[in-house]
């Protein structure tokens, strides 16, 4: 069967070629709808204002732009808002829309404007609100750890190196770094979102334009921190700010693949530690005493996942010459998957933390007289015996090790840090800076957009 | 809003669980269904025949259940089977489905299997038929390079190393090039096929059963070669089939990669070598002059993206303890969507090398006197000059340099495999052979498919 | 012939083992030393200081070991400190020599330590200096490419999307894409430092040792923030700030990929807008005429060199449990490695950048009437006709466009951030900040040297 | 300091872009020593027979030349032939000794060739040589694993799904499983080698030469079965090359990472089941009990370490445009690497496999009466009842399950593949036909050697 070109926004098209271009983003592009209407209301308010004569566009058309644009918008938290493979994305359909009701007054509304800034912008506004999803996701996981560690912080645990017991530890040094290991990486994430805090709009096509739009107006306008400068640039940092996302939603998942393997390990009949809650497993389909811990194992397997779509951009992006080219598109898809991976990780595991069970006879039994043995050999050292010594003692002695009671153990170790030296206020006050950081930012853009549409808007969360 | 927990086939479980456990598998497993019927119609049939009283299905009984796959799948042709939620994947849907229709009799099916072995056979199946799709529409791309070749087989063109102008070529090499290369990495997937020729179906849970089932009877019912020996690594192979497929899928997608880079460079105004055809473009939103070979570009990307599902799979098995773990779920999706990729890919790219154009005086324009300075001081060698004295005098006299015709300098590399000297036999022999590979694989498919179902079903290809 | 077990600082290993575990340890560890040395110095600084009876070392003994610890320093800058295969690595060399030394008092130096923290502390000190360096040296590049753009801000230059021209640019925004680009990369490095600024000293084996060691007082006596806080934690966020550190270090080296395919582009006798300098070139052993810019297309090539020791590093890091293990140790060489190529690779394209000229003439040639479209369109849209409208009207008579001069059309546009509009006080701005991080850091770190040491040692750059 | 271009065979460069190309190729080059000499023996052999007049190089001068490459040889084995760094690379030191050593002559070689297709070549020789050991070496460890199942093919071992005990299982089907995982992984090597045995000399610069150069005969003299064709092809395909060899040392490499995750977790005090044999485990620095596992966990860390290798291969080569690239000399060193890593695990695996015990009291001891769940219902279905209801009545009383002889339930097991019904024969007969692979291709290659050097040459194994 042969197929005819299709008549397109920008050109005719052959259906193949224009399927395979698309790809996915008539689907992903649902999660850029209210983006894409708030760059366009902020473009539109800006060339409304413009110092041209005539007007571009005049304060009245401004107002009936921005309140279909917010019609847009209810649709589209409705569900009845689609975009059509014909429109390739939501600029179009959004733009379609437009020309539709407004008739002439829609085809101006891409004045000083090219897909790749509308593109640019719709992207950094949503990175944005994906980041501080994280954000907050990734605190309440800490948090989640922080309470876990609180409770149980003289509760004994064997300290493992090499997988195999070493000394006497806690759940609470166990539970409270896994919290700090992942603060560790949701303090990186403020580092990326100034990155996206720079308002593409007005790039155009990379190039600028012959007219004097107001860059900084539009970039307030949207609540961003200032207007990005080189144009150039702008059109096409969208790449590496996605690189730049995943690799770090990639750190986080790596250290949620750590704390499943962990959970995994300590829950085993082995070891007996844990007890997971029952509703996050699954059974078997032939084994009646099964109970799986899928979620667990299915965190540890999609750090995989995040980690294959930083190399995804990776690879579109390395050698690409300067300019726009279609190739960025290839790093909007593994960005949203990224961001939804990871998201959807951090909150399936705070559940199971608040949720799981220690068990401190099980506990108990891990420890052998050996995981004392570096502490004997501490004690040989506070009788003045070099270290060395000490150890080479202890080494060769090591049946007649007796076995002290592990919480009186745990108790000797008290500096900064150590199993009876947690400081759970140093830890608070990360969190606490982190916390202002996301309600600041979400407050930022909840005024945007209210200046924007006047309030008549609500925005769905993704 | 608290959630309640929801009541599957294999226990309860909490909805957020379960959604993150079943992932995209609901909308993924529709590709499974007619190799997800296949088996269990291989196994029931098996199940009949097995030497025990009392007989655990009868022939009956097993005529039934057939019929009743052959149902299922005439509506999943029609798009009328439907996966839910609460089945988790295809494999759940098909066993309600069969108990729903046919009571008790459904609940026999799941003998002596687990879904474990079930999954695998079902992508054994699903990767056998994936593989030899690729390599009939990697076969038809490369005959599109070869028509080209031929051709163009002495219309010279400059030959670049380092991308720079290096010595006298023809279009003829160029394209071959890529088709030879293609050859390369599809004559690796017969490997690949091999691999998932061997049928895990019996493996159950990977510990086998203690029930005298013939697993050589389903392998031979199902089309395969031979089953899977060692039933704990049959229960977890899937895993690195999958890696194997999508290193070969990514070494194909490398190679398109290339040949896209080529095609944009040498479509370029500045060398305007060709003329790609204007359906497989796309305009700008901003700029009326532009046509944008979106396609050639995406192909290039997506090559990225096929290397990321690679990661991602090798990344998940990196260090997984043996015996099932639901991390494997984690390899269908990236081996689903590597050929989904790759073979539209190749898809887009046949059409795209059979409407382009040459233009042999754009061509020619690149020739300068320089391309031919290795031929001269081959010309001093031939009047017994040593080499690198020749080079070195041709070096210092580059400007002296005069200018053949490239034609007839082609024509004077006529050794094995140069311009002159290109064995289109040699090469139409490989085509053939892998050719005559997939036609004889896919035969096989289609007599087991008549044989279980008795000739009233049709596949459907993906 | 059979080996026999060797005998080690830690234990009897077969030589098979111990050359399987070292690795490449022995060699990458050389430029550990300075940092081992300066972790042990201020070890046992504190332990001099510790309020325990007996003291665990004297305030002489102190002194003693710190000045063979200054001699050890010595004896690394001349290259006469030899790390052997059956020391395993740095740290068990310089211990091995201070016990040769000191006798009795070497063997006290490992008191309240492990290996863990030891080569923790040692690596976060080599990451921060290397970052320092990494940013000196980008900045160097980030200069030499603001400078071309000031020297060609009005250079006219096609702007370019899908590799095709489009719009009209200059040379000055193209060098200062590249530059904020590259501003971008490096404005990330602050964010890795001080995650590696908190001090691991005081670790152990992660779980902390049974005696007062002050952990403020090392992280204070080494140049760092604060000491770590959780030391299950600080024992293996190596590996993690190794990710971290690559990540940047690969997304610079994405940035410099595209530099060096858009040079090589642009320096193709088909465009020739630039020339090389000659040096920084190679000839061919085959071909004359050739001169090839090897250096340009390693570094696009070395950009794949970083992310695969990305992925090596996330591979290591997926799934590990808690705790330290030995697979932390395959975290060490992909860091080095990744600073070693980044930094070359930012070394040696500034000399490219300034070294090399650019062609106006050439430059000129590149422009087509085409690319004035969309300022013709945007004229239309200056006496009111919607854009929409005016972009089909151009676009049904390109033929008639006529040709402005380039540099006029450049000059109109002069929005923040366009050709006429590039603000380089902003860009300085930001140049000087991540300048004044560096020294300050810098001088840290010689300050902290100094007051352990006592002025009479000099650090060697790596 | 003022750096001075130097002078080299290829042109006068800069001292640092010197450094910068050649990178680690001086020290890397070592293992080509021989692969080139042959490549030049082969090359001037056929340069000596070729009929045109005056012959270009006459048959003394072709003996003189070969026995001067023998002499390089055995000052190669001996250590003593230095690549320097102004040679760049083994090739350009080769021909300079052959210069330095028979004047004029030295001159000649490089006739008709390129260094382009001799590293080709020389990579093939490495490549082939590379991918053999690694079979052997590979096939080695099966053994050792097979011979572990056979002598415990009885020995009960808790069979695990999601890690979880789920299945009586024995030993000897858990090693076995290991064995053919590896043996699958192995016996795809062949392809790779077969991609590698078209002999690429004679491509020259990937254009062909102007002379009637035999490649038919050269690819005989070195042992090919044929010469590649396309030349074009031929100059750029080591870089593909790489990338399916780097595919599947990464598959070996992700299997021996699971075997290793195994031995670490069934080696835990909490499991006991095996013993490692000590000499393989090191020590601690601070604990005197410790003895761990470190050559296990490396091999687990080192799979991430040659994917690595393979991403960086990928990134190199994607979007590459068509002729040689420098790029390519990046595939080079993770090839090298590649089979440096997965060669030396699986040496360091096999004495790991023959010296671990089994410790069958512990083994016994993982069983519970839950094991045998499905052993249970599959009873219920033996009498009658389906399989879902059989299922459901074991679920729902679990606790009344009794405990079978462990050993009794595995004989029960006995279909194809299953504990007992292992079929060592049929492994036995996969290891000799790769066995027989590797013998044949190894006598080729000493065959070709003895026929150009004349026998007076003993290759040294790499």
């Amino acid at each position: 069967m042969k197929k005819r070109a299709l008549q397109t926004t920008v050109g005719t098209v052959h259906p193949d070629a224009l399927a395979y271009t698309a790809g996915r983003d008539i689907e992903l592009d649902q999660a850029l709808v209210s983006a894409d209407c708030a760059g366009t209301a902020a473009h539109v308010t800006m060339l409304s204002r413009m110092p041209v004569k005539p007007r571009l566009i005049s304060g009245t058309e401004r107002n009936k732009i921005v309140r279909e644009l917010a019609a847009i918008l209810r649709d589209a938290a409705r569900g009845s808002f689609r975009i059509g493979l014909e429109d390739q994305d939501v600029h179009l359909a959004v733009e379609r829309r437009l020309t539709a009701k407004l008739g002439e007054l829609g085809k101006k509304v891409h004045t000083g404007r090219s897909r790749n800034d509308q593109v640019a912008v719709a992207l950094q506004i949503f990175t944005k609100e994906q980041l501080l999803a994280t954000m907050e996701e990734g605190l309440s996981l800490v948090q989640a750890l922080l309470d876990l560690a609180r409770r149980h912080r003289t509760v004994p645990m064997v300290g493992r190196t090499h997988m195999q017991p070493a000394m006497p530890s806690s759940v609470g040094l166990w539970a409270s770094a896994f919290a700090e290991n992942l603060l560790d990486d949701l303090e990186l994430l403020p580092a990326a979102y100034r990155q996206s805090d720079r308002c593409a709009l007005g790039a155009a096509a990379g190039y600028g334009v012959p007219l004097p739009i107001d860059r900084k107006l539009t970039a307030r306008l949207l609540g961003f921190e200032e207007p990005s400068h080189n144009v150039l640039y702008a059109s096409v940092s969208r790449g590496r700010n996605a690189m730049v996302a995943l690799a770090m939603l990639s750190g986080i998942m790596t250290t949620l693949s750590s704390l499943a393997q962990d959970l995994l390990l300590y829950s085993l009949p082995e070891f007996g530690y844990f007890l997971l809650p029952a509703a996050y497993g699954t059974g078997s389909s032939i084994m009646p005493q099964k109970r799986n811990p899928d979620v667990l194992e299915l965190v540890r397997a999609r750090a995989g996942a995040v980690a294959g779509e930083w190399v995804r951009v990776m690879a579109v992006l390395k050698g690409l010459p300067s300019g726009y080219n279609r190739d960025l598109q290839e790093t909007k898809e593994p960005l949203m998957r990224g961001f939804d991976t990871t998201r959807a990780s951090l909150r399936i595991l705070a559940p199971v933390i608040r949720g799981m069970k220690t068990r401190e006879k099980a506990l108990l039994a891990g420890f052998t007289p050996a995981v004392f043995a570096t502490d004997a050999a501490l004690d040989l050292v506070r009788q003045g015996v070099p270290f060395r010594d000490a150890y080479r003692r202890v080494k060769t002695s090591l049946d007649e090790l007796t076995m002290p009671d592990p919480g009186d153990a745990l108790a000797r170790k008290k500096h900064w840090g150590a199993p009876a030296g947690l400081d759970f206020k140093w830890t608070r006050r990360r969190v606490d800076r982190l916390t202002r950081f996301a309600e600041k930012s979400r407050r930022q853009w909840r005024v945007a957009l209210k200046r924007l549409f006047g309030g008549s808007f609500h925005e769905r969360r993704h």
